[in-house]
């Protein structure tokens, strides 16, 4: 097991009907923000009981966060914080409508142009609002870890962020709140949660066994809810146990003490930056083909996957792996999402796009080697044609 | 799965040679009460690596107290922490070490008799000292959470308390720390942790999959290790194991959202205190005796329990449970801990004595049911003699 850190203060309030309780979460004489994104947050009755729990408060909002927010939208909000002088956000959504709250929370306070957060990987932040959230999708894990993405539209590029500040202060999950997701979200959700967690897992071993158990325990569990999860979006048993398995598979617990991965996010970084496909399916198209081209320096814990996630203990080792990244891409497709480049018309023409960006943005020795240079991802966006 | 709150705000800091990081976690200008329990800390060179990393801080030191702490030697270090106008606690030790600082920080800033604290469970605790831990012995999972159990020997009285100002600012584990341990106290150690996930995880089944499965694979990783880590006191890479597996064990993640037992634990105080056998040694003796008197109680989970963690699969349901019963049996004896009380030449006076206390310490409806009565508790003691 490797050394670690391990310190997550965000409190989560988990259960149904919990959003209540923002009233006395949130302190009695904040100036709130309540950031959000489209217009579901309305619709669903969310909004109208997140006022209701914030009462007397002086209370501001702030529409329209995109998937993917971009820095544009974002600084639109950090001008209204200074004009309004408030002290507390609160963000009401998913992963993105977080992402870009915690973004705010940094750039509010932040002496210069904010966008050198994003270019610094939130190295640069000293100071941040305090802010919680009312989480809506079960996907990125926002809610209880202290990182963000961020798109500047104007470039291309989208580029992450961390820093100690920027934990949550709570995070509100209620399942009921999944009930009103489309379909193709709550897929997307499974799919993020998944490649989450083997970012990681599927690198190499140190010995570390809770963390490989407590990773399987979250690979298991979304094998066996998605299904259910996708076919009857009012199951309250199911839904919570993708809320909180997505939660977990983010918030820092299985990455402490063993090597990480990353390099399927840092390409489909790129491939939603041109080409605007949802992240957790940018993830399906880059994770079968990196565990195919990566399975010499991972051939011991694919195999430990294919064991354990999948069950599979018959053939030699490669054809173990192959089954386990077979069974891997079939569980994606499963639920509508393409492992294939294909599938949205793109060619090897997107593969020299990707390369040019991943080449710009410095990303040219990614995995937990560092030894995916840009010749690698190259093969591995080949393999994902 | 249960609606529930989840906060745990420790910072760990785990791994080989972390004690002096110390420099950096305690504030500079803090007026630190170093305490510890017996001659071990300072024959091991830990406290002279304490002190060095502590540098030119105010430090006084508190030592002597053992193994379940006593209100009566914790005093003691009260009266030191008003005299020294101490404003940092700093424990070095196991679980018996951690909870007594917890106590006397909490006792400290306590207006009037601070026994009322364990009287009332910590909910009078409105104030309390910051503190940290530097982590010798894997097992309570103290470090890591915010209760401690405390024991007034003028009443033979053992006494559990928690609050929400009584978690450790920081705890720093080093594996290294342990491999100078007694084996018993190892293997103490082992039961420890095997129990405090079972009391969190032998209830009732309520679909809470995660969780099921993170108790499961803290289980199977102490009966993993366990034999390795009783015969080969420095083998880093399975003490690592072991301590963060305990820690994990008893955090608060594993019970959010699901029933807890405890009756086990609430039954041992009892003989601890009566008979000063070890903690982790009366849960061997009151664990397998009450899975049988609660197997009705409790079938769902026992039998996920014998296929999940012992690999229990053939046989009649009953047979199945037995079976699983008796592997837990064994695995405790196999580690050199009884599980009869006969092994310490007690027998139904004993049986007695405990119903006595128990009726006194209002522990008249245990367990997750809270259908374990005296009655009940009569059983499962006769059923352990």
């Amino acid at each position: 097991m490797n050394n670690f850190d391990f310190h997550n203060p965000t409190k989560i309030v988990f259960g149904a009907d919990t959003v209540g309780k923002l009233s006395t979460l949130v302190p009695n004489d904040a100036r709130v923000l309540i950031l959000f994104g489209g217009a579901s947050a309305e619709k669903t009755g969310t909004m109208a009981e997140v006022r209701t729990a914030l009462g007397e408060r002086t209370v501001r909002e702030f529409g329209g966060i995109e998937p993917n927010p971009s820095y544009e939208t974002l600084m639109r909000a950090v001008h209204v914080v200074r004009e309004e002088k408030i002290d507390f956000l609160l963000a009401v959504g998913g992963g993105s409508v977080i992402d870009g709250t915690k973004f705010v929370a940094a750039a509010a306070l932040y002496d210069g142009e904010p966008w050198e957060i994003a270019q610094q990987g939130g190295a640069n932040v000293q100071r941040a609002l305090p802010f919680g959230s009312v989480l809506t999708l079960p996907a990125t894990g926002s809610e209880m870890n202290n990182g963000g993405v961020v798109t500047h539209k104007a470039t291309q590029s989208k580029l992450a962020f961390r820093s100690a500040l920027l934990f949550p202060a709570f995070s509100i999950l209620d399942p009921r709140k999944t009930f009103t997701l489309p379909t193709n979200q709550v897929a997307n959700g499974l799919v993020d949660a998944f490649v989450h967690t083997t970012e990681q897992y599927l690198t190499y071993p140190v010995n570390a066994k809770v963390q490989d158990r407590f990773a399987e325990g979250l690979l298991q569990t979304l094998v066996e809810i998605a299904p259910q999860a996708v076919a009857t979006p009012d199951d309250y048993e199911t839904r919570a146990n993708l809320m909180w398995t997505a939660t977990l598979a983010l918030n820092g617990l299985i990455g402490a003490g063993v090597p990480q991965d990353w390099a399927t996010h840092m390409i489909g970084h790129e491939l939603t930056a041109l080409y605007d496909i949802d992240h957790a399916r940018t993830l399906a198209l880059v994770l079968p083909a990196l565990l195919d081209v990566q399975r010499e320096q991972k051939r011991g814990k694919l195999l430990q996957f294919g064991e354990r996630v999948w069950g599979i203990t018959d053939g030699t080792d490669d054809e173990r792996i192959d089954a386990a990244i077979a069974r891997t891409r079939a569980f994606f497709e499963g639920l509508g999402i393409p492992t294939r480049l294909s599938a949205y018309q793109l060619g090897e023409e997107a593969v020299e796009a990707v390369l040019k960006q991943l080449q710009t943005h410095g990303m040219t020795a990614l995995g937990e080697h560092r030894d995916i240079d840009l010749a690698r991802s190259r093969k591995i966006l080949q393999a994902a044609l």
